[in-house]
């Protein structure tokens, strides 16, 4: 049974050597974290190496939720942190790990839920993964070696929501009548506006195609949208396709 | 070339695994920290497991100094924490990793020399060991579940001194014309009251002098001591050694 202490759910995203996940789930544990989601480990599921290594806390392996891709991972969730070691250019607020956690204990604290997505141990997470999340986390390594591996940059993270607990206060945000979106929410809205969008032309040429989709994504999930923003933009593109088809 | 930056030194203390000691030379080099002292290392040295585990952080290991005990290991040092996962029953300030590393780059910056002992992988530092720090820093694991190794609590430790870069303002004391101890001083100090307590029969029952003899030292250590004090103390010293053979 996971604990019922209110805490972010630590995404590992294409993970490639199960000792590695192991390796994470320990990392977590000594800080008290024991919500996994795992998107798509490389050697399958579940892994034994991944287990060998976790010992103490096999439970969490035990416990982890598989998801087939990143956005099945992030259904449920309001708040997304992406961890990467280096600025991608994408507009988004890049926040320390102290920051990111403190921020992560004030949502939680206000009833938010609270996702951190880890990349893959050689190449970290790719763009479109991060242009689901609302701010990155980016570790202050010495810029002459960056060579943090997942389990480690997992520590740090468990180690700062500890380090963030008993002095938090709720952040209050006045929500008259609505709540925030869910991350399903905004991935639906981010497929209709791209669909529609698709059929419409506008991403062209085809090779500038997907970069430009990222940038949309990413404008999504760095807004602080509600619910009623959300069905909105709905029906704002509805309207267009509408008028459209009149 | 070690850099020119001023950092603490980590004293890994009887080391047990090469590969532990290359993974915690990464873990100080990702933060910038470049100067490690190895004590009696369990494999002798250099340990090619070392050489391997640390690829792109060799050079630490190069220039790593190898000491033959503790003692000869924090020589010239005039202040010393020391890493545990568990409260020893020593009187000693226990501070957090990030309060140890403000508290380290304090003296630092007023011009101390600071080291930070990590224990070996099995069973941490001994008391023996501990007795010669001035204060202990202790990271607030999950009671439950403390699993850290060596490399990960080099890694915290190292984390917390980059955190605690740019923020810092000397450590002023006003030092009357003298200096702090080096923990040398400290130790002939300690050694040449240990001797005469012993010609003394100070250390009785056999069975309680080893922890006697720890204690000692402990009070040593914790006492924020300068150069004129030791002086003085052993002053005291010779002083009632001649007052017995007049």
């Amino acid at each position: 049974m996971p604990t019922d202490r209110p805490q972010p759910a630590f995404v590992l995203v294409r993970p490639q050597m199960g000792e590695n996940i192991g390796a994470a789930a320990r990392a977590m544990w000594n800080f008290g974290l024991d919500r996994m989601r795992i998107v798509a480990p490389r050697d399958g599921w579940p892994n034994p190496n991944a287990v060998a290594m976790a010992s103490g806390a096999g439970r969490l392996l035990d416990e982890a939720v598989l998801c087939a891709d990143v956005p099945a991972a992030l259904e449920e969730y309001h708040y997304v942190l992406a961890t990467t070691a280096r600025a991608r250019g994408l507009t988004k607020p890049i926040v320390s790990p102290e920051r990111a956690m403190q921020i992560a204990a004030e949502k939680i604290a206000g009833g938010e839920k609270v996702a951190v997505l880890f990349g893959p141990e050689r190449a970290g997470l790719e763009n479109d993964d991060i242009s689901r999340a609302n701010a990155i986390i980016n570790v202050p390594v010495n810029p002459e070696f960056a060579s943090l591996n997942l389990a480690q940059c997992v520590l740090l993270t468990a180690y700062e929501w500890q380090r963030a607990q008993g002095e938090v206060t709720p952040e209050r945000v006045d929500m008259a009548k609505t709540d925030w979106a869910e991350q399903i929410e905004i991935e639906k809205l981010s497929v209709h506006y791209e669909d529609r969008l698709g059929e419409a032309g506008f991403f062209f040429p085809e090779a500038k195609a997907e970069g430009m989709k990222i940038n949309l994504r990413n404008m999504w999930s760095r807004m602080p949208l509600t619910r009623a923003d959300v069905q909105m933009l709905h029906g704002v593109m509805r309207q267009m396709v509408r008028w459209k088809n009149r």
